[in-house]
């Protein structure tokens, strides 16, 4: 039997409250959001005065619906929720989104007792409900064969297909964040934008995405635990199986004071929480940018088999730097042994390094730099993972030299041929580290979209603008593996 | 009299050995770089065999060219170098750039005493050089009046003219960090790649740019240092005025090792080094990202009185984890008094909140977000930095949705005025933000490119894609700044 949150993800109508023709409002781009993303069910928008709301026929209240819908969006005032909560209930709904805020994030003399009705009309007509104050749901998979269209009610950009799932008690972190599409080589498979949680928590989606053959790697993000030991117990089992990438924030006294105004929940002892957070094999993260690029390095599903770096660069400050923080950050970065220096020597030229990092200084010799080199140290047996500096788009850059009239006029380059280079150069690095199992992360700060930046991209290869970040999460990898390799070695 | 440097910088003639004109190889490059950056004056390339190179007549040797350059520029094999450097001697050469490597970054049974062999003919024809092994040097103030032209013997885009000056261990910090010209709101004014430091040092570079007018913020890489003592005393002297940002790598085994066959320097003892920057007031990371980041907001000027941040965002997650971040890096997030939160109340909604963070949730009244709440908490006096989450572009989020057939069809929007509102939201608070010394910082994670983000830097606002980085960017700015306020107020 499916979990009823994939009921919540495969909906074939959907009824939509607070939407209208002006374009204006939560309620109006939730449901464009809806249309956008490619929705092909049952769309019906209740309103009380307009006969049709984008094109789709209108109805004053849900009775009036000629179906009960699968799933219901609300997006009205809070006051007048527990009336609708009611209707529905009458109706024969069972699934609701509720976006609306202002329910227990409210305090002081603003404080009210909506969520505890609300609550309370949910048990009696059997409605599973997510929020309040949340920002909907996600699903890539909707329509296995038509990987153009999703269902999306949150408000974002439509994002590639993959095995990365979300849960998040911030809307933000389930979706906003990926509203750079062009920065992202992350696939995304579901995301659960859970609010307040006043009925649907947190462990319940762990509880799906357990299971779910779509689900390959799951991004939390955590202000409270409502069910903290079945949530300690779950991650644990889950964890050898499947990354599970934390974001949690309440430690310090303005945050809590946040976490307070935001959903409404006490943030808990920090450091409780992450003494407990150790034993489950939880990758934590506090930056933004680090929970991106673990979701897109997990969801590449190679994983090294221990914490020795190796570096490829071809200029020696950023290996001086990468070394550097990889050695801050608990990774090693070992020294070859002579027989391995003796192999990388014949790569090189003279005024290289065959140390670890490997410098090859000016050598634009592409073949060696991408593929020889990279593959003699997966062979070695001396690194679990590698990053190469310095994967400029060399051919780009004389391609755009040649705009400039005075070279072009004069210059006589070789012509450069226009062949597949991303697939001579780096495919078959790929498959040299899978089968090894060791990660290789490229870098060019040249920009993600840089032509030659692009091709590497559409390899399926990982690549990074600057060098912090994937040094960090290497470390933090490899620290994942040796604790994903112990847990099952004991299975 | 001018600083040696500054005639290093700007040359009226320059000889270049190594370029050919088949576009292979550093030397041609170099050459490139120089033609595109607009350079103006006499080029000479020196050639064994070619007549011309790139359309410049070439010579056999430097004593045939018809006048003494200003600058010499030298990428040839090691070896052949001291007899270059005294040809140039001869000719009266005073200033030679010299890029190649091999000199005393290799070791063991390479080692060569190149170094000091071209060290001796220098001192006897008193010249003066850059490197070797290094990348080159740029001059975006080379034609005052001419923005479009630079002088750039390094291999890089053109930047952006401005008063950031670099001096760096690493050519690639020098120039190819640079490289996406996109991402980048910094101005750049000067930069310096001095690889092993044979004759022109760090020292030397913090003498020219402590003076220089159009140095503002300065930016070292560093692997070690070779007058430690006179470095501190210089650096001492220079933060009161100009901020200089820092990267120094060099307490790691690895790094050692990478730093050794690099430059060929010992790196110091980091602990060491770290006890003497923090007398300086120099602003310390080891982060590529946030040297460039502290580089942009340090080149804005606009240093916070304290430690206070005040956070605007419509989105509660970002809220969290900004006022973590903050607490987590030392900076303060105060809650607010009743006043200020009883002036904020008029321009948010009922569900939203006025404590610190400031949480809009929902609303879009652009004009109380961008506006209103921003000035009450500058003219509140109880913050020194702000930070904004939530600048999505609405309009253009809008305007992309009607390109959808089936909403344009039935949608009434409102028309979509076509003004300027980046100058309607931006600009004026920036004008405040200069007034009460308060910096702003804006944050789209839809990315620096969007629509609504370029309209927003073209305003010279800071803008942020996520919020890590501007959150620990601004903690050391703030340290900075108190350093700074102390320093001043001595003397």
């Amino acid at each position: 039997m499916a979990h009823f949150l994939e009921e919540f993800l495969t909906p074939e109508s959907i009824a939509v409250y607070g939407a209208n023709n002006k374009g204006a409002g939560i309620g109006s781009l939730q449901l464009m959001g809806l249309i956008i993303s490619g929705f092909k069910g049952n769309i019906y928008p209740i309103h009380l005065k307009l006969d049709s709301v984008m094109g789709f026929k209108a109805y004053q209240t849900i009775s009036e619906v000629p179906e009960i819908p699968d799933l219901v969006l609300i997006v009205l005032p809070p006051n007048i929720v527990p009336q609708i909560f009611r209707e529905c209930g009458e109706k024969g709904v069972k699934r609701i989104i509720l976006i609306s805020g202002g329910f227990r994030e409210l305090c002081g003399e603003r404080a009210n007792t909506l969520t505890e009705e609300i609550q309370e009309i949910a048990d009696k007509y059997g409605i599973r409900f997510i929020g309040p104050n949340c920002l909907g749901i996600y699903n890539s998979w909707l329509y296995p064969d038509d990987e153009g269209s999703a269902l999306n009610t949150a408000i974002w950009e439509q994002q590639q297909r993959g095995y990365f799932s979300i849960a998040s008690q911030s809307g933000t972190l389930a979706s906003h964040i990926f509203f750079d599409p062009e920065n992202l080589d992350l696939g995304i498979s579901r995301s659960l934008s859970l609010g307040n949680e006043a009925n649907i928590d947190i462990v319940d989606c762990l509880e799906y995405y357990k299971k779910d053959e779509k689900t390959k790697v799951i991004g939390l993000y955590i202000e409270e635990l409502k069910r903290a030991k079945k949530f300690l117990r779950l991650t644990k089992e889950i964890t050898p199986k499947k990354p599970i990438i934390t974001i949690y924030v309440g430690g310090s006294n303005a945050a809590k004071r946040a976490v307070k105004s935001h959903t409404g929940s006490l943030a808990g002892n920090a450091k409780i929480y992450e003494a407990a957070f150790k034993e489950t094999g939880i990758i934590k993260t506090e930056l933004v940018e680090e929970f991106l690029d673990l979701a897109r390095i997990c969801e590449k599903g190679i994983f090294p088999k221990g914490k020795r770096l190796g570096i490829i660069t071809n200029s020696g400050g950023p290996g001086v730097m990468i070394a550097y923080q990889a050695e801050q950050k608990g990774l090693t970065v070992p020294k070859f042994s002579e027989e391995l220096r003796n192999d990388l020597k014949q790569y090189v030229i003279k005024t290289a390094s065959v140390e670890n990092p490997v410098d090859t200084t000016f050598d634009i010799n592409l073949n060696n730099f991408y593929i020889n080199i990279p593959k003699t140290l997966m062979k070695s047996g001396e690194v679990d993972a590698i990053i190469m500096y310095g994967v400029f788009g060399f051919q780009d850059v004389l391609n755009e030299l040649l705009q400039y009239e005075r070279i072009a006029k004069y210059q006589n380059f070789p012509e450069q041929p226009n062949v597949p280079l991303e697939k001579i150069f780096i495919s078959p690095i790929l498959k040299t580290s899978k089968r090894y199992s060791i990660p290789i992360f490229y870098i060019n700060p040249q920009n993600y979209n840089n032509p030659w930046s692009k091709k590497i991209r559409s390899t399926g290869a990982l690549l990074f603008k600057l060098w912090d970040s994937p040094v960090r999460c290497l470390a933090k990898l490899s620290e994942y593996a040796s604790y994903r390799k112990r847990m099952q070695s004991k299975e």
